[in-house]
């Protein structure tokens, strides 16, 4: 599962990686970064171990210029095949205490440096579980701890040609799975059904993990993150698809609306559902063509409420427009009210307005898009407008 | 991918569950527990949101008797269908700070009871993310914060008979994949090619997710936890298959150890492989045998390692004797030394002592264990023999 992604990130951008983030660990005025088992750890080192109970670690500490995993020592072998850059491993038995031990290794680096009274300053990765932080913060009783995404952001937000590109397969990936269900039968069958057979087919084009596939139809269409079930999907009425996964460990996210008619065009969208999706279709192109370096994330959420708002479904539209997208599926930057950061090139994020009428249906247009040096570059090219398909 | 959790542990379950947990956090002496998503959040509610960044949080706040789950505004519909016992939804808006929500709720419903000085106690479910703890540690500034697991632990340690139950149909699925593994060609593809097969089969057999797949062949089946690679499988070498997921929301975990031949009697297991798996098999009965109500957990650890100590293989066989399984793949109790919590009925484990011989070749048998009230209950019952096959 891990192939693809060490296919495409070349061993010396880990070595980078890892050299930067010990860097901006040392600049943010921090003794260690720790960073458990998830994206993060996948970002720097290329290793994906399982997210299971026994303390996986790499702590960067400035102090002693220190790079160590932590892993188990029946992980060794598993670590050392996939580990990326040089790092030093230390392992721990069944009965040792691992968090006891890391909180050695942060102390005997920090006082390689000149000696102070201040409290450490300790950073941990956000995916990091209270199983571990809660006795890491005992055995470093004294110490502060903070977000290791304050260094880990900067790294990550912006990425790279080699990324973009793993980005653009799983949207096309994604994309021809989206072609695919809205070509085939869907009247009769439950949303469980599709979502399993989008799942299948997220598999078969090249997904290793096809995380999600929202099948959302008639009234549960005005629910965002319906979890498909057994209801029977019937002519005369939209579905929502938003479906994704990961390929070559890189997010894929997209969502399209379809109308299934059932071969009669009697059963058509109704005027109301159509202006609802000319608005919605409208608001996602307004804040796609917003996307440039140096706008701020929350402007391109105002674009698309802005449409919104004005054809009065404002009430209707309750989330914000997009996230980050990158080794997670959702991650920095969010399109949110608030966010004043500026977009920069090389940020990936999703945009995707919706319009939800409560008890009756919904609607929703989902791309990844990448800001670029002069405007977005759109990872999704499906046919954005309404499809009306006989399903 | 709910249905099968949702039909077959009943509803009114749910509701005692969390009736019991609000009972239990009082009677540890704590103001709150708080519970993210994961499987903790699954026990007590049914509900199993994606593990996304935005904050679901169930509240338990024995003060003013309340059961409450946040929610982000958006999950709302999904969360009504999917939270089985009675709870106040309470939702939060995109632009809203969730974790200052939660401390407001825990700090109105502490103070419904007696004013005191004391410190605020909280208790947060251990899958929950440093993204969510560190800002309610912030927003809860004073307050101790400690594992719910000390509360939980005593409620999903033993399992009910719906729980067996699936555990059962999980264990069975995954004993038909490994028949079916076992009967197939091996010789001449690779680890990656035959762990691909392994999840496809454990989805076809029922599986929702086919979280793992080791397939160690050779040299590779001396580490535990080896990620299946582009290694090609040879006649005349041992393949560890340790394989599982979930079905039900209930976890599978099984492993066998194979030798394949490729067809030519002269490629079966040398003498030194038959004298190991001989002691590790062995090693493997007397634990299982060891299990009844009463019993240590590190007392089965120790019954394996007796044999395989005794038979020179200590330094070998470097890994506990196994893990509890339930909802989650590893969960209370644990086989190993220093565990000295008697077992008692409806306890489910794994047992799954290995030796591996760096370098060389290693071997593993593993089952799902249940105490019974007299004795072992063994949910895999596939040949637990060295199966010399053709492959």
């Amino acid at each position: 599962m891990t192939t693809a992604t060490h296919d495409a990130i070349p061993t010396a951008r880990y070595a980078e990686r890892i050299g930067k983030g010990l860097t901006a660990t040392a600049d943010h005025g921090l003794d260690a970064l720790l960073v458990g088992v998830g994206p993060d750890l996948d970002y720097l080192t290329g290793y994906r171990a399982m997210p299971l109970e026994r303390l996986t670690m790499l702590i960067l500490t400035p102090g002693d210029h220190g790079i160590r995993l932590v892993v188990p020592r029946l992980e060794e072998p598993a670590a050392r095949v996939g580990v990326r850059p040089d790092v030093e491993i230390v392992t721990w038995e069944e009965t040792d205490d691992p968090h006891h031990l890391v909180a050695d290794l942060v102390r005997v680096a920090s006082s390689s440096g000149p000696a102070t009274d201040r409290p450490l300053e300790v950073a941990v990765s956000d995916r990091l579980i209270a199983m571990h932080l809660l006795p890491l913060q005992d055995r470093l009783a004294g110490a502060r701890f903070g977000s290791a995404s304050a260094v880990l952001r900067e790294l990550r937000i912006r990425k790279d040609a080699d990324e973009i590109e793993l980005l653009r397969l799983a949207g096309a990936a994604a994309d021809r799975v989206v072609a695919q269900i809205a070509a085939g039968r869907l009247v009769g069958r439950t949303e469980a059904d599709v979502a399993e057979e989008v799942r299948t087919r997220l598999r078969a084009e090249g997904h290793e993990l096809a995380q999600f596939a929202i099948v959302a139809s008639g009234p549960n269409s005005a629910s965002p993150h319906h979890e498909a079930l057994d209801r029977v999907i019937q002519a005369g009425e939209p579905i929502v698809l938003d479906i994704g996964g990961t390929l070559g460990g890189y997010a894929s996210d997209t969502t399209r609306t379809l109308w299934v008619t059932g071969g009669d065009d009697r059963n058509g969208p109704d005027e109301a559902f159509r202006h609802l999706f000319g608005v919605l279709h409208t608001a996602h192109q307004v804040a796609t063509a917003a996307v440039r370096p140096g706008v701020p994330a929350e402007e391109i959420d105002r674009a698309a409420r802005a449409v919104i708002d004005g054809e009065g479904y404002g009430e209707q539209f309750f989330h914000r427009t997009g996230h980050g997208i990158g080794l997670e599926g959702h991650e920095e930057p969010y399109l949110v009210a608030g966010n004043r950061e500026p977009l920069e090139a090389g940020m990936a994020f999703s945009i995707e307005p919706g319009i939800y009428l409560a008890g009756r249906y919904g609607a929703r247009i989902e791309d990844i898009v990448v800001c670029g040096p002069d405007g977005p570059i759109v990872l999704n090219n499906e046919p954005r407008e309404l499809r009306v398909v006989a399903g």
